[in-house]
């Protein structure tokens, strides 16, 4: 196997070492953030950090970097206003989500630039993406200064979720592969994961049993 | 679309509302995060929210709930020694990593009751698992306490990589699905990704141009 250190990670030029570093601890999310500022106008941006942080309250959590040209839009908006939409990425969209990094000018809608569509539902401040098969409307709950490197965990509240009820188990799971979610692979490749198996509670002295055998 | 409501959510079943929550962020990564202490010896245990935190320092997080059985030991050993290890899960360990999960006593090595198996490289205090295809051994940096839901988000520097020479692209990106890396859908299903494409840095007004094409 190949070994790398952490002087040679420090010593490698910057692109090859953000290639590495983004692929190395595994699959991320693929998910639009979508939000709204009555001052700047709407925003919709990738981000690949959000992540489950708890069920019970409902809550995710996603990093950002306040000063970064692209997701200072998004951080700024929720700051206003409290409210951003999570919005999956799917197999057909991977063209239109990747180009919601482009710098564009501060005043400018992504939404009219990437043929991403905006849609509101029920009421909700914030935009939701209408091509997105699983949306959420969140709420800003608190955010915590990662100190290390300047950015930013900011956790949401859950408060709308739509999906299509086809792809739910009778236990409440949601098959994301009849979503046709995406993964993301680094900074910039995206991967469609075919489900292999789902497993019942693990227990010692056990053996794993299927939830399809 | 269905539509469920945060009133729902809370009134929702605990298992129930727990397979959901934890499906409509998205895939998750698969890791197994492997530590080792003096007194209560080794511990390994599947982990679905390692993230990465930033390329320059390499730095990764991940949430753990230090009261809750299983993650409690992971937690207390890095605390005791400041080292552990992520381990890719592929395709072909899933049930081992899964089997990890079960609640074996506090002095009893998930190594000696998953078939997976323990390494040491290039002197690590903590052990790594032989079959991943991408390993990383990482040092404690610092912890967050997530007042919301008393979880804690752990903050690792990246000291070391392991991986096959061959997954790797000229420019530093580490194929995943060359690894047979998975992805983890929910509490239980494991999913295994197929790379669509991977995009160079989109700008307004360019279209999207892959690596591949």
């Amino acid at each position: 196997m190949k070994h790398i250190t952490a002087k040679e990670i420090e010593r490698m030029e910057k692109v090859y070492r953000l290639n590495l570093i983004n692929s190395v601890t595994g699959y991320k999310s693929a998910n639009l953030i979508a939000t709204k500022s009555e001052k700047s106008g709407i925003n919709v941006a990738v981000f690949s950090s959000v992540t489950h942080l708890g069920s019970n309250p409902a809550l995710l959590g996603f990093v950002t970097r306040p000063t970064q040209d692209v997701s200072r839009n998004t951080y700024k908006n929720i700051k206003e206003n409290n409210y951003f939409t999570v919005n999956h990425i799917q197999k057909d969209m991977i063209e239109n989500a990747h180009q919601t990094a482009a710098k564009y000018e501060e005043d400018i809608s992504e939404f009219q630039h990437t043929g991403l569509k905006e849609e509101y539902l029920d009421d909700f401040f914030a935009p939701y993406v209408t091509q997105s098969n699983i949306k959420l409307g969140c709420e800003y709950v608190n955010e915590y200064a990662i100190k290390e490197n300047n950015t930013v965990l900011i956790i949401g509240a859950i408060k709308h979720i739509y999906f299509d009820e086809g792809i739910q188990a009778t236990d409440g799971w949601l098959r994301l592969d009849d979503a046709e979610t995406v993964a993301i692979n680094g900074l910039d490749g995206y991967a469609l994961p075919k489900l292999l198996d789902r497993f019942h509670y693990a227990r010692p002295g056990q053996e794993i049993k299927s939830f399809f055998k």
